[in-house]
């Protein structure tokens, strides 16, 4: 970490901050220069906030040269990691084709969507059972419910399942759930994430909607700091100004996330876009731009199941993306 | 709530939207247009989610007349809402100053600030005992124990205490702390706030970094729809592409909350502007924009405590800030 | 367009209203509701301001049905446009390939990568000749001298070209220019816009760094009224949160314009992620999603020619990008 | 300016940077660390882009010490700019009070809101001639008809005035305009500034939509190279995500821009929240955050005259207005 001082900087401030880093453990090298001097800091500087140090009346400026994030850094994990349980594998060069509706409704419809995905190519079967919704007053899903529908599809069927958490003290009812995932608004709910560091199974961590691929490092740190190392980002869209699609696909990130880490990235078009004509191309931008995975909105009956997002895709619309999809992954070998 | 129809929608696709809207309890009046058809809904569409509404493939164009917000609207409470307690009001003309230090360090420390800032004209004592942080190896605040210290400090000068929660399972640490606040980052902690509705005691809800209003309304209406109406917002500036501030305090957002609801609206330009020199001049904007009050950062000695952030004031500065703030309120009498 | 009064609305203001949209030669069908009148407007809409509207007191929404863009939408003109003269074609299911330096630096240079670039499929040489700089202070392209040697270039390679316009008065520099770029920030240069209008050049309209779809496609419509009507739109990425990327490259904006508008879509990854690294998974992700050509930085010495961009190609790596395009666009036929 | 470089840098490399760097005159200082190499520059750094560096290879991260800004800057320029002429001073403790209407309609409308706004204290008179719309079918201004109304308005009122210019061309219709106002759109028209850089007139400089301020403070510097020093600043309100309010007032930049820059610095509520119920709290919030001026719209009969914007005030509003700005100083004294 590099910190520069102004120029009009009184001698005995200056020893003070410079007592205050060395009793964090940290080497400080002093460069005087003209107008300005340096300090340079040595050691391990992933606690110190740099927004405070920026903000003491003798600082100019502070950059730190290392990434706060270790456990997700590449740098200290040269090859791509590859989750792995008894039921799927995500990374490792294979593809992941998450489809499934947003939110679970009844038995008969998550299993005929489940049997009709996996003929297509699906690898996992997603569905809401716990739905984060801006309105109290709206639908929040069929909670408990949901989860035993999921379970029993996955049963009928053999995909595993990936499905969301708000609160974990719902935990034990995911215990055989297969991937849990984390939604955009609570990337940042460190007490949630800090749970989930704690058990062994891979969590789907979702960019927040207005939250850098910076932070979206760190919420991952959280996790694999407590012990869970199973992380796998999910690329959601972001919050802009633009109003024909719900959110904007950020899909840069997927080859800054495939640089700076080496854990496996899904992207969601669906709830990016907001809009199933969109679906399929942003699919496929997707996975020529590198993703691991893909997680797609399908129902079985849009047409009647008026409650479903306009995202959806129905099953035959997902058996044409899914082969298209798999031509442009062959061009790309 | 009004929804223009595609002009090249078939007859049995409007049908069956229609039945469906009317299955909901609504009265749906139709209106032809040359090229559009409009469908007027008269009834509660509080429950009708429009995105889904306009993904439908025969929708052009949603518009919802009511707001979706009903216990923290205006609209149905015209009068100002004023938060008391036996220890302290809220709203109603008077002026609520909140202070304190970032983060509970010490209790000689706190209570060194308290007393100086009630000196100055604080009403109320703040201080964060669970921290939010975007990196696990930062400090994560005193926890419980940072609680015992607000007590006692609210003990020894009678100043009321707020302090933020992170998660509803710590509620009974916060039995006897006055209010409590909601950070920004978990304006949209859906499960925290739905506990938050089942408590008795007045909640300060921080407007997330790229919240709309809106979703501010919402959030409040989580936890009202709950049963507690004690709901207190406050803005604390939001993410935008400027990078000289933290954030950028929008001042705008009092004048439109104090429009639209009759809760209570605080303004933070501690947190918002991240630098204790742009701290006073926000103040005071916030006082001359209509704010019921304010929450102040200040350490009492920023010299030697280098953790404490670039935001804080020090308790003769807070006095100073404190004398503008009571003048401008008597020039706007 | 439909326009919703407030509830406690006097006849008087309302018939006042309705007497002024009725002077715009508009029909003005009444529809009253329990908490609302709704006034359906028939007619050309278009030289209403919604914003204006939408401020008078007794005015509770207004809504747009109709696009206000005449000209660049597909409603009116359902096949796609082909920009085609007797150099080049964009659209139309071939594939546009721009590539060439950011500036212009020498003649020696320019050929050189000219010849380079065509030897591996590009179809027009890009090149700045006037560059805008955020700073006066920083180079500001070689202007009048740049213009000569891309025509220089064009003739040594038979290559059209294609460079950028920051002020009317310079247009009879780009006399023998093939396609004139509008930069990112004069995307709402209306005065520009304007001259642009009267000429009969294909105009590569670049979407501004904060701009929505809908003013891009208001800013073709400034150029196509005047009778233009040869435009091209550039998406080149927007201003979000993300630090990594210099900007955010909207993808989902290639599937939304070629939905709304029947004009041909160019992606610029380069700029748009500032980083070479980044270009090519961007570039086949823009193909993926349907975009009619890309927009390529290549620089032929890097290593000494400093000065160039950081998202700058070598043509070698050029050459590797343009054979995996074409591998990609043959597996989506 | 200090250079981090990637530890895994090869010498050759790294002594082709310095090189070049010291080609431009710039001394360099090496300090070697265990993981990093820094290089610190000094000399005069003005002219390297820092994007470009960040880009190369072997360069880690860039941090400019001093800022880009020369003239605009207080670092070199103390005291603060009082903006001098023989009609009006802006700056050094007076207040500038600029009100009128948003559009030029008529010389009867024009000298009866002057007369109106100058009873109540305003000191200059704005009123737009030529009007950047984003739609080319919008009515586009009175144009040089409506300079001339201004002209006739000064003369009867001895209010000098202030109007916005789009095109450098139309500069001579502006000679015996009093201060010339450059639009958010046109902030980066690099074109337009220049020229503006030749003439000796005050340039009130509205910040664009999406810039940040270092970038309106570039823009500033792009005058002010060219010989101009006489600009004023104004801040008129950023794109954020808020939709109740048609941009973000950030009041916090008149705080940074006084501390950064030695130039005075004028607030418009008006463009900034398009909704005149809240003009009144956002000028007053102006005030009390150490804006040198406000620019109101006001008209003198919005009842009738649908067009004008709904931001404007009447005149009875305005002069209830100014009182209270008058009060607001009072106590700030």
């Amino acid at each position: 970490m590099i910190i520069v001082l102004k120029n009009q900087t009184t001698l005995q401030k200056r020893e003070e901050l410079i007592d205050w880093l060395r009793s964090k453990a940290l080497d400080v090298h002093i460069s005087e220069g003209q107008y300005h001097t340096v300090l340079g800091l040595v050691g391990d500087t992933g606690s110190i906030d740099t927004d405070m140090l920026e903000g003491l009346e003798i600082v100019e400026k502070v950059q730190r040269i290392s990434e706060p994030f270790k456990k997700a850094n590449r740098k200290f994990h040269e090859d791509d990691t590859v989750i792995e349980t008894d039921t799927f594998t995500v990374g490792g060069g294979g593809f992941t084709l998450m489809a499934g509706p947003c939110s679970v409704e009844s038995g008969e419809q998550l299993t005929g969507i489940a049997k009709a995905v996996k003929a297509s190519g699906a690898t996992m079967l997603r569905g809401g059972a716990f739905k984060p919704r801006t309105s109290p007053y709206d639908f929040q899903g069929l909670r408990a419910d949901g989860i035993e529908l999921l379970l029993e599809a996955k049963k009928e069927t053999g995909l595993p399942i990936v499905t969301e958490i708000m609160n974990a003290q719902h935990l034990p009812l995911f215990e055989q759930v297969d991937m849990i995932q984390v939604g955009a608004r609570n990337m940042q709910n460190f007490e949630l994430l800090k749970e989930l560091g704690r058990i062994d199974k891979p969590i789907l961590l979702k960019r927040g909607l207005a939250n850098t691929i910076k932070e979206l490092l760190m919420s991952a740190e959280y996790i694999m700091a407590g012990g869970n190392e199973k992380v796998i980002f999910c690329e959601r869209g972001i919050r802009t100004f633009e109003t024909y699609t719900r959110n904007t696909l950020d899909l840069s990130a997927v080859a800054v996330l495939k640089e700076l880490s080496h854990l496996p990235v899904i992207v969601d078009p669906s709830h990016a876009t907001g809009v199933s004509r969109y679906v399929k191309p942003m699919a496929l931008a997707a996975v020529a731009a590198g993703a691991d995975g893909l997680m797609i909105e399908v129902h079985n009956d849009p047409a009647h199941a008026l409650c479903d997002g306009p995202q959806s895709l129905t099953p035959a619309q997902f058996e044409d993306l899914a082969k298209t999809v798999f031509k442009v992954r062959e061009a790309l070998r």
